[in-house]
């Protein structure tokens, strides 16, 4: 199976980010994660989207907030899959950073998911994947399945739970 | 070669979807277009979206306005990766589309792109398509480098616009 | 007398809901409270939905957070008059939930209230069922002329908080 | 059957009000229409609002625009249901609209629909008073079959459409 | 001298308030504070409103949260003049309220100040009485020198403050 | 009676400061209008704001688009009621006009009107005036009643025009 | 004196980008226009980017819209002064543009003017110039002296249009 | 080396600009720091700006909140580039400091960075003053190397963070 690399501008992101890695890790994806900025270590990004293709790689998760541009950065050397995960900073609670992800311009796509949305950056990536894998397509409907019957669960208890309001 | 299947809300989004449409053509993608509506035809949407997989579409393309659903609900029937297309309506410039889409709750996410960037939605769904189709990586890499040469044309050219302001 | 629907579309959108439930009691309506997502137990949503009248239900609440699809898609299956009650999630403070319910496209409204504002949303459930429901309707009445007396009794201690100023 | 009030706070809101006056004639529901001020004829507004009930209202649409007052001042007078109308206007897209009529204080709801959504405004306006009229929910069941009827028509006419792209 | 009067919406905005009581209190500024609704003591607003002039009032102060309306429905029955003073609540960040008042129609202007921005409330409320009252305006140039040597004498402090960076 | 001064940041905003001239003129208030900036003049502003009380003025009315500091430039140098016109610009609606205007930190009020509501400047400063000018005051009462009449005849002529739709 | 580069994501923000032009013009600063995109011609960028100090460029303006990455992509790679100028495409108003310029992560400062800001984008240039250019100075001292004298006029004529009014 | 004046709206604001101070003496430029208001001492605000270049000063930072004026004011009463640096402060969530100082009308620039972008606006400073001292250009050049290789550093370790996960 393709990897899926999961790119974050800074290592103060790894909180929201470990959501996708516990999916990826839950679906047994390969992955890697990188710390990569599309600012501070340009070269670095570039060198490694440039290659991801060639190094076994088949989606690529990349977070960042603020004027998040890694994202684009990343897309604007490979022609893989690059899905955006707006991270909420300090200010403006993440609208800055899912404007400067979604909005990209025509020719160069970013996947975009939920500010903050680490879980569905990995499912969306195990969907691509799943395309052209049987099991990993079995997995995510397991999944599927199984939310489905949380909520059913959830359902049944919250009746004794109304009953104390 | 998986179909890339492409549904909008209602036919007046054709316009915004034709560029989505010209870019599938381009790209030799075989696809179908539906009007489908997430609150008008509902049922008609989940018995598209449970069958999708099985009747040979790989990407499903939805483009919604306003209080837009379609992504979300074609996404609670499927495992296939959903791409979601914001258009923008008569009030608040898209952005209601735009959240009503990207916003998905974890576990069913929706990949979206820019507000009206249909040419975007096709083009994602070709890339995702091209982890199996290195037919279709070839043609993606072309277009890259197409891009890239335009607008290096367009930077000889802006000389001679510069010279006349 | 009809009885309301409270769907929410997690448990954990309990608490606030939880001020739907309180007044529902306080005027003596009949109510069940359910579980269901439009994403992740569509086909659970909409048997629901689809039943809600034949069932006795005479009103749907329906909260929901983020790219809230719930009270649209139950709409899409029922012509009761849905209340959508839009829930504040982690991010965007909650505009991104009331922009999912309220703007819904012609043909399938869902009468919104204030973020958060559960108990508005029961007490329009209750201004609904009072048209048939003479008892419930001097209820609501006694409930105002309430409102009005205890901003009256504030009014009347606020002086003393004022002189300590 | 009640009457349905139809009550705008310029005669210039009209163009856009017109659409809930056709959907009341097209579902033949008695209604009455007024031009009422929150804010020039608030003694009207008031009179109007504290004997709706007994003057054979069931429901009251209230169309506004900017600081949108209309609605509130109404639902203050009255413990029928109140639908709120956000009318765009020519700044702020009606986002000023919206917020002024949806975001109401615990205690005095309005049902608020989408920025000049007004055929959705009579559309729940129907919904409330088919809760006792059973002609007038069949009417609606109806509608609803015929929007999901037109959309299926207007799928089967897309692909011409799209051959042409 | 004529009397400033401090309306709000709810005894829950007294923190945010207090600032104007201070205020008027500092100028020795005649003044009432009073709890009244727009929605909840609809009557009593009118009341109080419509007689404001002849009680010796001669601004208005209106605070209020979410769906501001207090300060419109006020202005609604007198010429006074009216100050808004928009309470953020849970939600929105008081953006609502902002544009609840502000965004008044023609012919019924309410003079707007910051969120949250009380001491502004009352500063404005003796700039306007000061029109006529030549010991207010003195305290009112008092006041403003007064600040400039706050600023001043903050200034001399700083470069200690800087030097422990 | 005191002079109410026009002051805009720039002369292409003569077409919305209009209204407020008009009204002005139909009060019969005594007025002069100025252009003055505060970036592009601030020495005459600050000429014009230091000395405008002793010139006889008593109100200053300052309209600005975009980052609007001209009406907080002008309240820095005086005591005198400042009214803020935010003028809606060719980006952003007006917003940033607004909140630039709006949002004054304490000790410096500017009494904010709706954006591009230039009849509103006016009449707030008519208000403030009146205070101390019974004929004014009976003006404004007036004009009042005649708002009033106008929506009630706009109400009797509305019935021919809903028979059309 | 060193040259300033004008960059822009696009040939189709020239008429926007055209106001910059002007201004260098008119203040006789020597600069280059070019076209390169951040995602487009990524390489193309690196390379002007981090030869632009030995190239002889000074100042560098870069105008973009959407999600704009054009400054930060460029600024990743140089140290000298990356001034942003966000365009205002055909959704969000420039909002997004805005946000994904300004709003840069600690590190690398991009200089960001108002949305469509062309001629402040060149002024600042010319401002930072002439902190070694004193010619440069005494142009932009002789700039704002006009700026001033223009107002001025206008200040002069405005009463003849005020009595037509 | 001209000096960089840092001037904040309040010494609330100081934790924020601590940030920028740091960087400067970091980069050994030679800085004031002062606290200066617009709308407080707007005298001591043009005093010092219309001196600031006589007085050995090459860039002003200057940093305000809400109605953030400061920097525009400053602007107007010099030609030295001036960095506005908006401050979030405890409403709106900085979006209106942000638009009052970016948004400047044509004629005036101020080079805006991020909301609470402290540390950027000294970098962007030392980038202006660099132009003309090589060795603050080799400290630009040396920290940018500095910020890669930390990036690069925390890339190495966040693999046995991932495993934690």
């Amino acid at each position: 199976m393709k990897k899926v690399a999961v790119i974050m501008g800074s290592d103060s992101d790894l909180p929201v980010v470990a959501d996708a890695i516990k999916k990826l890790k839950e679906f047994e994806i390969p992955f890697e994660v990188k710390v990569l900025s599309a600012h501070r270590t340009p070269a670095q990004a570039e060198q490694f989207a440039s290659t991801a293709a060639e190094n076994g790689f088949g989606v690529i998760i990349a977070a960042a907030g603020k004027a998040a541009h890694l994202g684009g950065v990343i897309a604007a050397y490979t022609t893989l899959p690059v899905i955006g995960l707006p991270i909420k900073s300090s200010t403006l609670d993440g609208l800055d950073s899912l404007l400067s992800i979604v909005q990209m311009p025509s020719g160069i796509p970013v996947a975009t998911v939920a500010i903050n949305g680490a879980a569905n950056a990995a499912i969306l990536a195990a969907q691509i994947l799943a395309l052209s894998e049987n099991t990993l397509a079995e997995k995510l409907a397991a999944y599927k399945r199984k939310m489905a019957e949380d909520v059913m669960k959830k359902n049944e208890k919250i009746q004794s739970e109304v009953d104390k309001i």
